[in-house]
């Protein structure tokens, strides 16, 4: 199996992803799309960026949107369990030789701020600023009802070695998608928090940031998202779907937003705390693993994504490749 | 306007479509498909025929599957009120110089049968054997819970002919396809019972049976059919959506059936009983005509029918093109 | 049988229920409940008036709410086919030695105003202003997404009565509850538009209005009412359900506005355009008739209801008791 | 705040609730209950047991059914994380003066048998037999499509204690009633797997097991449940529902099984894996705490449950009452 033994006592305990940060050219029509639109509730706003949170959040943010000359994605935050655990994830990405600092972020405790090995921006903390439950406040429910940040998926150009890595930080791979020719992965899901991903690596030049994903109660809150977006002038920014995943048994759907960062709608995968969880396997030939009803992806799916903040792009050597809608 | 207005009036009343008759190759296959698969009951089987009716259905049978050499569509079936009624069609019919026969059908009384001036086979009765109510008996709900059978679309050479005699029949056009430069229907929905359509046009070499549908409860019956399929060995019969329509509001999907007969499964539409509903226009290059959500629909749909028994075949002469999946 | 049979050609053409009027003493209230909560559109409002459609409707308006001393339902509103019904109509009630009057009523055509032989007071006309379609501007949903309204239900001091004088009209009977005793009718649906019902009959003081029905999607429509209606101060004002009626089969939720006037959210009945569907009988014994699930109703929902506009109260001399919850 | 803090490094890792095994006095009947209503998959049975397990599910089985003279709870499963957590169970539970044993179980590994201080018996193991998942088999759905064992409700004489006791063993509470006037809590809701809870406990005699429950996709699911039951011969197994709980924001619905045995249908609460959630407090006196929408639970919700086999029973010296079904 090309995929590694599950670590069980990681150096360090993340709980679970946490928030994204993106740079965005045009922050009115960003809160356009993520609060009119999406749904999410605004938790701060001041003239060059918004912090928003899911309906089920209590955490201060899950996406913070910065204006920026440039789109892109300038970090990816995780939750970690208790305080010792910082200090413990310091001395790991130190000992690879990774950069790290200690830096002041709003709404957030101790940040540890480093990078993966891949160049992928991260931060790491244990605690945010906690809100007052709107889990029940349904007059505030809009759009998709996001109810919570549930993944982030990156392209990586040797996704072997990304999950070699991620593996050894204690997340679990709870499917792949195999070239069956070289063995080589081409993908892979990896959770800590007890669904099918916290974060999932597709093959790609990378790295780069496929998309942040968000859950949401039942495939009715998609079909209604899909009928506002068609008639409010956001047709164009619907990209994929509505569909069932193969991979994770998901209903999802994938939107841009108006700089072209991919956001995944997505609802009830699977439950996955079993530690001796084996992991699903899949073969790059077969299309029902990208949508169990048959329909392939369109060629942006597999090529656009956001570029990471002074990351250094790396091509990927596979050869193989995905079915591509015609 | 280009769509004729209402006859208020019509020669004789037709309640709703009732029913078509299938030739199939393979009765077993067929079987697996509309029984197993979708869901509907069989109220007579015997060595070369099945009948069966949805869960809502009091009448003995919307569908009648015949073993043939050859899959075609050999007859389109509709209620009228009353006898009288029966025999005004037949006035109507032998006026305008076309064939007309009383002809024997099991389970059904006094029958019509005649051809509209396309070559359409269509057979007209009042009465049908009545069975036992079903749609509270949970038990038998199965695949995708067919309700009734919705309507029947059509593709025809000169959409603008076709609507003029339907018209004429009584039948009221709720929405409709213009081509703009020509000023030609290029597709038209039309009415008896009070839904968006009891049949539809669809430019194209006719007459064909383009499908017939089935109405089901809501989208969530249409997602449960895609896993059913996905997984059953029918992922191949998939063959559009699943989408919400423009055209009539409806959730859809398109499946063929073991024959390429197509089957939609369709929701939701809207109520059309005032008879000065004021039909709804749009233009042959918009794409969310077909799906509100953008996606284009794939050649095969533009292309692909069942034969009429027995009908001369005429081409379209319309040049303008719809927009069709790459 | 003790229900009537259908009349196939009833003296003139009564296309659908239409409107109700309903007396309110605070306006602002009635707004937040009808408009904030349920959803309704406002078509035209002003310091003692607001009238207000749903999304599918065309015609100006289905509710009119008026201000008033004390809280009533002032008239029933129907649609007739064509001019010459509304005369035939003038002759039929008069005929009867019922009044009729000839009225003006803002955003409507000729209008006859007329009372049933009970006392409940009716309107009919032919021509509404029409509006522009909204059911796509899916922007504009909010609430419970109420799609048309669907039928009123009537407290009868005699059903028979009520159901040979409905039928004389055209209704045809599609369900009803006898006493298993007497073989009088307790309750019966009867329909005009292809549901299993334009108007009902619920035995009891009369003529009192017993509610109006709004239909909707699907039930998680009805879910989310309630979810909001429980969170937003309107807790009080859920009297029964959600649950499924035996009778007429659909998914149901009754509220009371902020005078009392009771609202049905109703969701999926069955197509009955066939002028030969069998009525189904239920035995007032049976609790599934009332709720398939097995909860009966509570005692409010058999006792209270709105008074029409001067209409003289008459008591049931039914003796027989539906069950009631504890 | 009357709930302890939660114990960030607990004396062994439970991973989860796991499985119940319930004595059923007519195990053909329970079969018919479980399997053929429910849609719960056997794994295994012969004479006096049947194993069964949820759609989602890959351990070998969520409910053991055992042929029995009386209906009893027989045991609660939790299963761990790694082979050492049993050994440091065995010497927790050892040290509190508890009975432990090492027992043999078929499908299981090791297994450690005990008992709470309160007479509820337990059982902790690490490995159970792997099954291939089903998850996909979408032809195998039916029923409720029961996707997980979600978890228990006990009726416990001493809430506090109760607390008290699954706090020490990592448990963290998310949702609890507090009787306003003693302080004292009334009940509360535990979790170890993500979710609100894998254990709560309600005040009343004890030790007994209020219930089990079963996570489904969503309501729809819950309402074709009981629609099925509602027409099978099950009306009078429908306890309780359906509705949305207050605590944990669930869709849900009780039914009980051919002994009694209680079972909850749930739905969509939401995640709890961050360490420093902030449990939510309901007062006793709040009817919006059991139902969002406001309708109370009947009496026999509050008062039956099923024993747990050998467990002594302790009535309960709290003297407030919720609020009941009149």
């Amino acid at each position: 199996m090309p995929v590694p033994a599950p670590v069980l006592y990681p150096p360090f305990n993340i709980v679970r992803l946490s928030h994204v940060e993106y740079g965005v050219t045009d922050l009115a029509a960003s809160r356009a799309f993520y609060v009119d639109t999406l749904g999410l509730q605004v938790t701060h706003e001041d003239g060059d960026s918004i912090y928003l949170r899911a309906m089920e959040e209590r955490g201060h943010h899950c996406i913070a949107l910065r204006q920026a000359g440039t789109a892109c994605a300038r970090v990816l935050g995780f939750k970690l369990y208790d305080e010792p655990d910082l200090d413990r994830a310091e001395a790991f990405f130190r000992g690879k030789g990774l950069p790290v600092d200690w830096i002041e972020r709003p709404y957030m405790g101790r940040t540890l701020r480093t990078r993966d090995p891949f160049g992928v921006p991260l931060e790491f903390y244990v605690k945010m600023d906690r809100l007052p439950p709107i889990h029940q406040k349904y007059a505030l429910y809009r759009g998709v009802k996001p109810l919570r940040i549930d993944h982030f998926n990156m392209f990586a150009s040797d996704v072997d070695a990304s999950v070699a890595f991620y593996t050894e930080l204690g997340f679990r791979t709870t499917e792949y998608t195999e070239d069956d020719e070289t063995g080589k992965l081409w993908a892979a899901w990896m959770h800590r928090k007890g669904g099918v991903h916290d974060v999932a690596f597709t093959n790609g030049t990378g790295p780069r940031l496929h998309h942040t994903a968000f859950w949401v109660p039942n495939p009715l809150a998609i079909i209604d998202l899909l009928d506002l977006m068609s008639t409010t002038g956001y047709v164009g920014n619907i990209e994929r779907g509505p569909g069932r995943h193969g991979i994770s048994n998901a209903f999802f759907l994938y939107i841009r937003d108006p700089d072209g960062h991919r956001i995944e709608i997505y609802s009830s995968d699977y439950q996955t705390v079993d530690p001796d969880l084996e992991p699903i396997r899949w073969s790059l030939t077969d299309p029902q693993r990208q949508t169990l009803w048959g329909a392939p992806a369109p060629r942006s799916w597999f090529e656009e994504g956001s570029l990471f903040e002074a990351a250094e792009l790396v091509e990927s050597r596979l050869t193989a490749q995905p079915i591509i809608a015609p």
